[in-house]
């Protein structure tokens, strides 16, 4: 005898499409998150110099919150009946988050990682569309995230004002 | 003098009956939880063996949490001009949850939380489609509790995976 | 090869005859303090005034005790090779603690609560007579339990001095 | 080589004329905050009496409370490429929240309690309405923080309720 | 000039001798306990596999457990004027808690738990017998350590109960 | 309407005679642990030298343990429906505890511990023994309190054997 | 060979007079903290009913401190080279705080706690100014436990502008 | 019957005049707190750049401390019997600390902090020199904040030392 | 003016080629940690039933764990002048430890476990080989990094005893 | 098919012999530490006098540190592959830490400690030797616990040349 | 454009002469505290003996607050437009607390401190006298330090009372 | 009859020379910390500017780190049977350290820091190298404390980078 699944909502049986597309998108979320941890650890680590205390201190903190990110897209995803995949189906695509050639160039980092951040938000706004009205909860999650986001990228663009004032508007 | 209302969103005078349908929802969901309480404190003391243990647990930690999930229905129902039902208005209605015959037989108890999260996870979602756009705050506080209960249920979900292998999707 | 039974105390095999009628006292206390856990929740939320407050303070904290007291006789129910009830054996019976008319009238609910205060030491009581020499370990248990209900009730009876000075000696 | 900017959500370019009429909205939210907190630390300090004590525990909870939503507006006004204006813009508007001739006179502080709370909710509703769809971000923020305010509002009313009971609903 | 000894209770003079009696169990109870704490530190580290994760957590948590009964039985014997025995005088009794030939052999360990408690729990209830209305302390210390063995017997006659179903009441 | 008094127990209407007599006998425990209070807090500052230091330490901790003892006693004795005394009740009665002539006279102080220690337990033993069987609340919370003073006792006497080894038993 | 005394400020060899004096004021303000401790313990239990609470709140808190103030009194006679006195020297003066003769009187309660401030006060000022400029220790500790008891003495009389509106300034 | 007064200090009654002369002057340091609050919430908020992370990390710290003193302040109004001002009284003052052109000036924003601070030094030193000898509470209260004061203008005068090296001593 | 280098130990000039090798070894470690903590990510929250409770369990706590080696890593390449790589450079290895095809497959989860550990063991003791006597700070390090990995490796040995009791010794 | 082990280090195939001596040392060192648990509990109880409190406190934080090293070495045999040993395998060896005839005989209880201390320090010397470059991490871990030992001895030997001066060099 | 200085007070432009002359006696205050640092390590560490314990750990204790002293008077030589000394400057001048010749002799120590603390206590009592009326912040800092310096040779006098009595007043 | 020292180790009677040997390196350690702690004092206060808040905030937390390590070298001395020595023997050495002509140059600071660290990275590489094999403890005990050093000398190195980029390998 089968227990019954919810007939109401993202988990009812006739929404099974659109929880494969949420899936999707959030893998890539997850895989996003995944490589920003990555990228975080090297730039808390590399540069040297006093200016670069403040972005050090910036990621070393964001560490956590990005792979707190990273677990709760994992979550969603599994609690969506996903899949989470492993190290294999990792892709690196954060070109413009390696290390540089002399590690006193923080602008090099700080342009990184708006980058990064952008491509999140990007993502993050299209996940947010999809699931208005459709999946609340993930709905819910992901704004949170992007705020952090929009938060992160806001404080790296004040460095980039102060470090190369043309490139921002 | 009276002091005036506010004039915008779900506390406004023109909103009554708006009001009064979405506490309806919420008692409903304030009893449920109450039972849900009830149930666990019953099933995280009677089952026996090793197994049972991760299933008490679970049990034990989620007492407080959906006690506090009744505590904030209450809360909106006072605040939206409402008055929390008192003990003899209560009915049981978790058949699925009562003791088994044997108290190693712990895929009964899976099966009944199973069976208690579906029927929350469908109050709720009911709620949010219901209050979407028209009382935000009541909707922001259930999409929060519904993925407290989404995930209860995926867990136990997996329980019954491994315990009733045939029955779950 | 089946393990030995203790020869000592209330676990022997020939008290159990004893060991019953003390999980049906223990099943009864239990229930009391479920309803009162129900009860208070109510009471904690409803009331209006600034003379609420108190009451409504008291009570808050009080849930987590009552909820505490539910717990420990659930246990020692268990101990005791009892099985604890579900919820549907579960039978209001604190008429006197229900949602009063007007939200500022707290002249009921500290009536109430000493009501349900009373009840619950004198079946406490009957639980220590009973259990005196013949259980300790429950004997010890409610009279902590009893200390708890006697100091709430004191409490309230002080706030009915206040309220209606001639219902109290 | 100037960073590229976000080209979903609201920090895209084709949404600057929407951000500037969030952050005139947000900016007025955050000089109500303001003045609150201002009122709240007089309203806290002056009543005299043994009722007024509930009055004062819980504005003193609150200044930190309606501090932190300052703080939120203010940092959201940064995020979306706005200027937190400075002390000299600051009009005061909350004239029922001046001291009342005699400081045992509370209810003149709970009357303007709920007066600057009621106008807080119908501002809050505006930008949550406006930003539905637009600015989620802003949108869940400023949910959370009507929560909040709904939740004081309703306890000043109860205390109203008992002090001048014809003048609520 | 001598300090007067108290005239009431079990340390007054003509109680002499119920208090060596009351000595010579407490140093058995002593015993117990420090064998225990050892039998526990060896079960906690030896099984294997999962289902003996819970066996581990529990015995662990019961190291710090027992070792404080074996303190307050020391510190007991010690008011009583008595003198804690040194490690020569130790005598292992607890043969059913030896390593069991495969490190798998949870039942073994669950076996030997059981009738571990069991005598410690007929012991301390020939204490609390002996002391009722001579020594109310010690009665008192003892049955709240009494409470915590049943606690203990309980739980893993329930993992007996999984494991071999047809050896428990 | 008065509500009913609990119809079972020590705060039953037929056990008014008796309920006199222990609150007579708390009050008289009430005052002792008020006068060690205060002799406590004389002999933690006056004492001069090394050896003095754990004197020192072991009052500095008692004075808050006391002090935690008399305000159990004023509760229960407010729970029996008495009246706490005040001030101008208060008797001195511990000549032995007086500040010595010189500071570094601790034999002085640990004589005047042991002398205050052996009243008190002398008194609560009687309190223990009234109350068996009548008052089972007074007679727990008293056990417990005799413990410390039990073990204050013992410690000092410990001292004394050093200091005066002819003094103890 | 003696160690030398400091050839400046209080502790020099050539105030000795002046520290008498002070050991003389500081001894009467020992004695009027440690009856303040007794009688807010008293005043902390004895009183009924839903406003007693502020005030009992208020008390309890108290308590602590003014053990402190006792404690910081006691630890600067010994500095000065004073022995700090016994309880028998204890002479209890606050009639006005002593219990009223109904508990749900708390005008009685507020009125002694105003009249014990106010003598404190009084003491307070007269120590400041006599060590002003002679014992700037003293001086600046006395100046924080004046700050202390004004504000006591302040909430009080706004308790008493409610309770006897016409008694206060 | 009305209660006495303090016969002796700033509370006596031959004190009234000076008292209200210290009240008007602890009222402009009120409003120059709560004006500090406000510029620091916004200058905290707006600069970008890595070096302006210093200063509005120390800001932030500031928002907490600066708003105690208010606190503090407005709690010494009360007890000497003032009344502390609603926000109607407001005249904003810190033309110097208003948001300057770009956002990455923070020379500007270090000079208004220095200019702020300049301002308060100023005034305590006012208030401490009137209150010496007269109101000890308040001379000691505002020499704690005084050397708050001291310590910000301090750091940033370091700052601006650095920023504009030809401004400073 | 160069600063000088140290002129002992692993720093030292004439230790530039050993600390290349070393480098290069840490390097491989901090990848290895990296894909460790993906893996676990991974396998924390896919696997379905009660037994993997405890797997998902050790794992969510290991994930913590091994990135605090990973940064442990990254900081010592720092520390000898090497560069940590970027995200391109990263290569998945642990085949073994993708998802398995049904998610209630724990046995192949815990294999993966093992085998991953095995490998980093073997590294790190090639590492620590060659620190011996060269380079005692790295070699301290890493063997406190083996003993974790030996203590998880020997965890999920156990398991896997009871899993498949022949793969193991 | 079997998970390969390690082919590197203390726990590869080809170091079966010298991992059985290891267990072997370790052994000997839990039993050593096994005994000294109970050792110190007896002489953390018995001492009597003001000089034993010193003695006392040392000791019983020492028993934590001791049973906390007792279960590192049962943990290390553990992950060798061996087997901790039950309690009948114990044979107590502290012939010099027996109580001594009068309780006030604390030279005894020192000398006895440093012969325990002694012992282990020779022990563990020779396991550090043993290990050297065989087993790095048993070598670290009991370095740790030998500097716990020398800090230990060398505090008693302390005492014991205040206590007899002519037996310490 | 220069900033202004604050016109009143220690920091005004008129009080050049003044500060620095405080600065002078600050900097020796410094070093006072500096040395009594090293001193006391040193006599926390060597001491042998049972008796040395109760002065180890008050000493060690003392490290750090006075630790915090020198950092309290190198914080205000820097607000004072000084700056701190470099090690240099140093001067040993404690020729009383240096170790004797043998380690049990702590009345050599003890002697020590008194003769450091003596010292202390005479130069704060100038600083003191001093800024009085001049520099409050100064004065008011230096009597805080001061009282802590007077407690502690108090502390030690009592000591010296136990081991030379003849020595002490 | 004097107890036995341990034979085996660096405690042993045969190991005398070495470890006065060890003792003389400790001796120098401990100086070289405990003017490290002195300079970083001087150099956490004397500073201005932004730029200078790193190097502040990095010092202020290495003085309890460095005090630490003098602590440790200090216990080590004293486990060794050696004399730590008196504030006489003090010889300042680090030069390079004192304050700079002006307080923004940082630079100064910088360097000064890197030198120190060199010197004990030196230093201690030799006590390492002296100890292995012979004493363990210490051995370990200062490559822990290596690497800090190591740590803060690579954080140093990276500011130099920043400001003076030639002076860096």
């Amino acid at each position: 005898m089968a227990v019954r699944n919810a007939s109401q909502g993202i988990l009812a049986d006739d929404k099974t499409e659109q929880r494969e597309q949420i899936i999707e998108m959030l893998t890539k979320a997850y895989w996003m998150e995944i490589e920003t941890v990555m990228s975080y650890i090297t730039n808390s680590v590399n540069p040297d110099g006093i200016r670069a205390r403040e972005i050090i201190e910036s990621l070393q903190q964001d560490i956590q919150e990005e792979l707190g990110h990273a677990q709760q897209f994992a979550a969603r995803i599994k609690e969506l009946y996903g899949v989470v995949p492993g190290s294999l189906e990792f892709n690196a695509e954060q070109s413009y988050l390696q290390p540089p050639e002399h590690q006193t160039d923080i602008t090099h980092v700080v342009r990184g990682v708006i980058e990064a951040e952008s491509g999140a938000i990007e993502h993050y706004n299209r996940i947010i569309e999809f699931t208005d009205g459709l999946d609340p909860v993930t709905n819910d999650m992901v704004i949170a995230i992007l705020h952090d986001e929009e938060g992160h990228r806001r404080l790296f663009e004040g460095f980039l004002r102060e470090l190369a004032p043309d490139e921002t508007r």
